[in-house]
């Protein structure tokens, strides 16, 4: 597709790029000297320059011609000169930033582009929401190339969000510029069983000639996967182990290998590279979600270049997978990933190829951060008012509201629960029994299992679901978040219903966030105004009040690490095994509701 | 780009494909336990089936499920199932062969797309002959995606052409289904010199998002390259040094690798490859201009195979070069090139790869061809009366119309000549000394110095050019063409003026074509009625016709081997050194007419 992501179109600017690659005008800028990761031919060729003009690349070699009076001259002697970074796969809400504080935290690091799915804030507010996102970009250099959630709600009939997505909105979405193609197929259950609504949600993005990303979850890479890819699907980032990855490879599915905050798979499924002498232009690396802390202390793209190596990817190798292969995936190398006359001059110098350590990022030839900062101011953007207050609840959360009535004369009640993993996306399903106490079920801390709530937060339904759930190790107090994929959801967990009530109201007056309170008091709160998602403090607030936190997640008996990425897929009914939505308990292995008191006879 | 050339998109057959890949429909065609080509990871798998559905792929692996009553079951034990060939850039004309006779020809040898540049009928008849060839095309399975000649005349103000193309030519055909990119760009003295004009008519396909082909012939990969791939061109065929092909791979620009019938760069040029570890994904291997004979004596894609293997490329990188690779380069790899879900099914299923001895080829599903020969008929196609009728001179040709008066008083005089180089595109110049006779330059046997003169033959201008040509060898008689790249004017070459103007009256009687005479016999001739450079007869008689030429050929005392490809070029005003065009001497390094005569004091 015509790329929208640059200074100039390339047609406005080639004769100026031709004389300055003649030596008949001067470069705008030169790097001078530097080794030169080549993604196209996958070589590091030393002493190479390149000479940048109106934004894009003119000339790679030898640029001294193209030095003039007014040309800003960078020496990379010792550096590495490497196309910028490309991440093919990212949430920006998971971050809980803002878009220009996004760009602000990864640009240091080298990344020069993103594909957002901006599914959370659509499940939120729609595409009005998707549209502010879109102008909060606007004033980045940050390349910001966003899909259309595709998956709004996520398992459509299983849970209540702010909005709804259909093949209108597609049709629509992809005549923007700003909109390169479909977001994470998540209905993974629609293609397979050919409903007219995903397969016309997936259509009217290939009619319009854009690129349909995936979401396949399942451990069948058989007739299922085959079946998934049939239908248009160039991508997916839900592997988690290697044999995934490598069949979708085979099948020509970009393979988006995940190193996010919470879920890890690169560590165990690079092997699926690393142990076979494959090409490996189907790989990418990807984030897929990254909260505040890993960007303050890890870094992004950069972070995961430096655990693909250490994982055993070759280094340069692993830069095509977050440059090359990403355009390519996207269908816009023509334009963006490698360092070639013509393209845009997005490019990262690097100090070495173990740890990734970012010298200077430059997008469309101008440079944008240096030695760790940035060096470009953003325009302010405020998100509207509507967007900031987005909690709209039936009735007043108070105490009672977090009861949970056992069947009439049961003493012991066998329940289903759901167990979560930690650093993995998947749960699974568990059975336990509760003693039943003045009539009513409660969190049992002995077998670590809590009371979970989901309640409707969009259209004041005063929908709940209930349910248990065991891995987060609590032993007084609750937690409670409006960062609940993908609806978004009010979730509260916790041992005692006042402390549940604390939390969820805690949210209810900052408009939104996450909490975890002991006792009647709020030891932390991340405060997420914006559609009760995100915040536009710069990272490293926002990183500061996670801490923060995060300490008093562990006071409260949290024994995870980073709960609440973990904690916020508790209703996401596209992911196994067990989930809860504010309509109830989802067995996302059949897609059915299930009750959450076991009968005997099951 | 929206893909064409399929029998229904994606959109309309996803629900079904998914259906048949889920063992819910029955597919219509089943491969089943053939040797998997995988170009996405270059691997081969063993045991593989393909499920095919309303013409696309519906799975890779095990298709038991997918087998119903109706499905046509294709036992490919013991083959190699490869995704069909595609040829990234080709002549049709150069095959003589109109392009249902083409794809009759070439799809038994595993060609299941070709992206022609028509610019040889598109220099005589215009646009309206490359709709000619659209229409031929239409009748045919073969893919045939064409691009728009770039070049038209090919050199502006060095030749008289029958037609010209200019921006607005490119910006409607940008517009036809039929045609996918640009074709070869080679002004690319036009595009280093940063003229309006050739900037223009690349500008315009890059804003119709197409792909632009190039064509950069000149020894110099350096700043010069540089400018020609910043202008937004994406490949090129001109690489005869293995540095121009690392060059080019480096710089992102496809090189494509040349296996024509005259010109034979790849056993010298893959050297770029096979002496390094590199990353070959920019690298295509293309025929160019291949005529008859090759194709029944040799094949297609199939031959280039099995020389680029037998030049130390590794087999399935071989394939990735005319599949996966070519795809890339059209930015069409979401429909072509490799055998996964949702693609086309376009399929070749090989005896080996060595020799790729084809078995099989299926385009969108259906079978084709079938060991060696079509097993499916094409509609009739007549090209209409005036392209049939393509020769337009001002003056009736006699035997003084090839008189060289000699300056005035000479006895001896120097010249300069065109050296032809067999089976390269580059001619030398060199200088001779001519005696006089009867106040007359004549053809010199004993130095191999033949007169040689350029007709225009559009728009009945009368205008020629005379030149002396070295090389070919003959010691009696005359050869003429109406095949002389680009502007096509009529072409002579002769030791005498009685046999030269029997030649070019030969063909202008039958519409043009190519003929060898002596002493006042015809003694072979190839008629090529439409536009002077096709015939509608099927390969087998064509190439009966041109070897027939080819004894005359020897007959008349030429040494070399298929001279009349090499002859073809002597007006190719953008390939080195010197060349003779309808206007007179170009010297192709300076871009300037020359004189026959040279000075003294040169």
């Amino acid at each position: 597709m015509l790329n929208h992501f640059c200074k100039k179109p390339l047609w406005e600017v080639s004769q100026k790029l031709v004389a300055v690659a003649g030596g008949r005008a001067a470069a705008d800028t030169v790097i001078r000297g530097g080794k030169l990761v080549n993604v196209c031919t996958a070589e590091i060729l030393e002493g190479q320059d390149v000479a940048i003009s109106e934004g894009r690349i003119a000339l790679v070699g030898d640029a001294s011609a193209c030095i003039g009076e007014g040309t800003e001259v960078i020496d990379a002697a010792g550096a590495y000169i490497a196309p910028g970074f490309l991440d093919g796969h990212i949430h920006i809400e998971s971050s809980m930033l803002s878009v220009g504080e996004y760009a602000k935290a990864v640009i240091p690091h080298g990344t020069i582009g993103i594909y957002p799915d901006p599914h959370e804030i659509c499940n939120v507010l729609g595409l009005d929401g998707v549209r502010c996102m879109i102008d909060d970009a606007g004033r980045t250099p940050l390349k910001t190339m966003f899909v259309t959630p595709s998956c709004v709600p996520a398992v459509p009939g299983f849970e209540d969000t702010g909005s709804h997505i259909g093949p209108e909105d597609i049709k629509e979405t992809m005549q923007w510029d700003e909109i390169v193609g479909l977001g994470e197929m998540m209905n993974f259950p629609g293609i397979l069983a050919g409903t007219d609504h995903a397969h016309q949600i997936v259509g009217e993005t290939l009619k319009a000639d854009k690129v349909v990303t995936g979401h396949y979850s399942l451990p069948e890479t058989d007739s299922g996967l085959n079946a998934y890819i049939a239908a248009g699907i160039r991508c997916c980032h839900e592997s988690t182990r290697p044999e995934d990855v490598i069949a979708k490879m085979r099948l020509g599915m970009y393979a988006q290998i995940r190193m996010g905050s919470a879920w890890q798979d690169l560590p165990v499924i690079a092997r699926a590279i690393t142990e076979r002498d494959v090409d490996t232009r189907f790989a990418c690396l990807i984030s897929d979600d990254t909260h505040p802390n890993t960007l303050v202390s890890k870094g992004h793209l950069d972070y995961i270049l430096t655990e693909a190596v250490k994982a055993g990817i070759d280094p340069i190798t692993a830069i095509q997978m977050v440059t090359i292969n990403t355009a390519q995936c996207y269908r816009m190398d023509q334009e963006l990933g490698s360092i070639i006359p013509g393209k845009c001059a997005d490019i990262v110098l690097l100090e070495d190829l173990e740890h990734f350590r970012v010298l200077r990022t430059l997008i469309d030839g101008d440079t944008v951060a240096k030695d760790g900062a940035m060096t470009t101011e953003l325009a302010p953007y405020t998100y509207p008012d509507w967007a900031r207050h987005s909690i709209h609840l039936k009735d007043a959360i108070t105490p009672d509201t977090f009861k949970v009535p056992a069947p009439a004369g049961a003493d012991r009640v066998r329940i289903r629960a759901i167990e979560v993993i930690p650093a993995r996306v998947g749960d699974t399903e568990v059975f336990a029994t509760l003693a039943v106490k003045d009539g009513q079920l409660e969190s049992d801390t002995d077998q670590d299992l809590l009371k979970t709530f989901v309640l409707e937060r969009h259209h004041e339904t005063g929908t709940m679901g209930v349910g248990f759930v065991k891995g987060f190790g609590i032993k007084n107090g609750a937690m409670a978040s409006t960062v609940a994929h993908d609806a978004h959801n009010l979730l509260v967990v916790g041992t005692n219903d006042a402390d549940m009530a604390l939390a969820a109201n805690t949210l209810v007056e900052c408009g939104g966030g996450m909490v975890a309170v002991q006792d009647g008091k709020v030891l932390g709160c991340a405060a997420l105004p914006i559609a009760g998602l995100m915040n536009d403090e710069p990272v490293a607030d926002m990183a500061a009040d996670v801490a923060v936190l995060e300490e008093a997640w562990k006071t409260i008996g949290c024994t995870m690490p980073s709960p609440f990425m973990t904690m916020a897929l508790i209703p996401l009914a596209c992911l196994p095994e067990l989930r809860l939505t504010n309509r109830g308990l989802v067995d996302c292995r059949t897609f059915s509701f299930v009750p959450l008191v076991v009968d005997d006879a099951e």
